[in-house]
């Protein structure tokens, strides 16, 4: 429905994503969340005089989304329909060129004995060498049955692959046994559509084994994770706003990218970034500016560096809302929170700057957001809320 | 979707489900629900040092649900699309043995004059009446048409059969005329497959009439309520754990049975019940524990009552924490608030206590749990909820 109610206008959304951004309350730091510790004057003062809050459930009750549902909901994309497969968020996040009809897998170095594998990671053999086996298998393995082999290393055992080629579909099943001491297995298709790629990714399979029979720290190859990058509605079309994506992190560029958003060079501190945003600001009209440290230090389980991750946003916030967007929706794809050291289901806090002065006058953190005006929602119901606020939708029937 | 995000672990989860537990504040009792007046020192403790708070919708906003759907949506089966049937319920309450293909039926005695029901209930006659009744009807009909035919006593004039035989279907009307001095009326099939079973149960309505017509108390039979034993995914296949279902009354082991769930022995109280809980827990990752009092006291109207029987479940409590549960979800399957005397649509109020320590910081009861951080939810989605905090639910998507 929203689609024949979209408007024509220069009227600017911003969606500042602190990436993990939501908590639980903290015992070890008297029940607070790190959204609720951070001295954040500009976050809060915004809050209080212009913010509408709420929370966003990036899938559903109880799932825990990875960053791929977590920003397809964000961007008002059905995360149980679209998917983002786990090859190509690799890829994206090694910074690859991933173009349509592509098929990307992870991969790991891994050591087989007598049709074994007994070490599915190699014995986690370092970055540097994982770096020398890709040199020898990318100078050695150009094309297979006309599709181009593109490689690229990753941290310690890990590297991506893309094969680029016509007729490549992305039904396969793992070729990895998922387990130390089980027989070495190739991708099988999954539907005759496939088994074409089948062939390409076992046929590569033999030859990195050929090549490295001699190789003292690993003697093959695991494939897993296939996918081709996904057919979606590109962002632009589906909101009629020209779209920028400003990230540091290579996955969350590549993840715009897939949704059709335009990428501008690589920032490498939020200074740049900021700069990218400002000096763009007249071309676009929808920003996705995402913030990744939030989300590390959830990880780690780490409150105070969550808490600074957030004050550093604060810091360039003014830098932000100096631009005066119609409407800046500062929130998360997922919750990391610090007790669980990893992504969660809970709802994500959410504040909507208005432009209109409505506000709930509460500073912005997961227990005000609770009680905030605009509820618990679905996240891809935000975009509809945020393009309201930003007068880019209009009345739906007389 | 959750299906695929299934963990296979040992880690448990409890529902201790208090029937009928959902009250509306009482102007008898200074607007205080049953939950917010009990005195329970432990449940309040544990709600506040790591409880979660929110509430539960059985079926619907303005919906009452009765047993049947309560118990289907807590166990998240969607109450919309399943159902356990009357007369199911019935034959269950009544603790009869219902296997896969049986038909069951409540019925009535009643008084049957010139081919007019004259008393549906046959003057409510005596429960000594019915059994003996009961007796001759059993001793005189086994098997018709190669169906079984399995009747049990109930109180005053009910009493419930089962048909067992192949080829029996439920889609059957009513043989009953729902009001006095109304024509008998026979069964007929709503479907051609229910054909085979409308002349089996119409078979036994004469003979009953045959044997009963010299009888002073009632000498006919109304048969209601026609249901087969439900075809539902069993809930240890549904969510990978094996269940156990510990309840005082028959007809909750009954619907657990129905969903899968092992049933030991009958519980005579609820020592016996906690008795049953940590004998088998190492055998179990799931545990539904069924407390009926405060439904009966919800149904009587009677708020001291339904306040007693909280504080009994709070007294031992401490024996079911004391199993350290990865999660223990305290809720109901629906309101029974006693101003109403019965079942309503009110959300009813959950408590999800938590291992990680995240909590509300609030005493649970029902105006704390609708600013619950749990929010209002449908109760079919708080399954996910449950096996989200119990660790038992991988990550969606990558």
């Amino acid at each position: 429905m929203m689609n024949e109610l979209l408007l024509s206008n220069d009227n600017k959304v911003i969606f500042l994503i602190l990436d993990g951004l939501g908590d639980i309350p903290n015992p070890a730091f008297g029940l607070k969340t790190p959204l609720e510790a951070a001295k954040k004057p500009n976050m809060d003062g915004l809050a209080m005089k212009r913010g509408v809050l709420g929370r966003i459930i990036p899938v559903d009750i109880g799932i825990t989304p990875g960053s791929g549902p977590g920003h397809l909901s964000l961007f008002g994309y059905d995360p149980q329909v679209h998917e983002i497969g786990r090859g190509v968020l690799e890829v994206l996040g090694l910074n690859m060129d991933l173009r349509d009809g592509d098929l990307a897998a992870r991969a790991n170095f891994c050591t087989i004995k007598e049709g074994l594998v007994t070490d599915r990671r190699a014995g986690r053999i370092p970055t540097s060498e994982t770096e020398r086996l890709c040199r020898t298998i990318s100078s050695n393995i150009e094309k297979i049955e006309g599709c181009e082999v593109i490689i690229k290393p990753g941290k310690s055992h890990r590297f991506a692959v893309i094969f680029r080629g016509p007729d490549l579909a992305d039904k396969l099943t793992d070729a990895d046994p998922h387990k130390d001491n089980k027989p070495f297995v190739h991708t099988s298709a999954k539907a005759p559509e496939a088994e074409f790629a089948a062939r390409v990714v076992n046929s590569f399979m033999e030859k990195v084994m050929d090549l490295l029979k001699a190789e003292p720290v690993a003697n093959g190859a695991l494939l897993r994770g296939f996918s081709c990058k996904p057919d979606i509605q590109p962002f632009t079309e589906k909101y009629a706003m020209k779209a920028l994506a400003i990230a540091t992190y290579p996955m969350y560029r590549g993840i715009a990218k897939v949704l059709g958003m335009d990428v501008k060079d690589e920032p490498a501190d939020y200074d740049e970034a900021v700069s990218l945003l400002k000096k763009n600001y007249n071309d676009y009209q929808f920003f996705f500016f995402h913030v990744k440290e939030t989300d590390l230090a959830g990880e780690d389980g780490n409150f105070e560096e969550k808490v600074q991750a957030i004050e550093a946003v604060d810091r360039f916030l003014p830098e932000i809302t100096g631009l005066d967007p119609h409407a800046l929706v500062i929130t998360g794809d997922h919750s990391t929170p610090c007790p669980l050291k990893g992504h969660s289901w809970h709802p994500v806090p959410a504040l909507v700057v208005t432009k209109t002065g409505e506000t709930d006058g509460h500073a912005f953190h997961e227990k005000n957001c609770l009680v905030g005006s605009a509820g618990t929602i679905y996240s891809k119901d935000l975009m509809a809320l945020a393009l309201a606020h930003g007068g880019r939708l209009d009345k739906y029937g007389a």
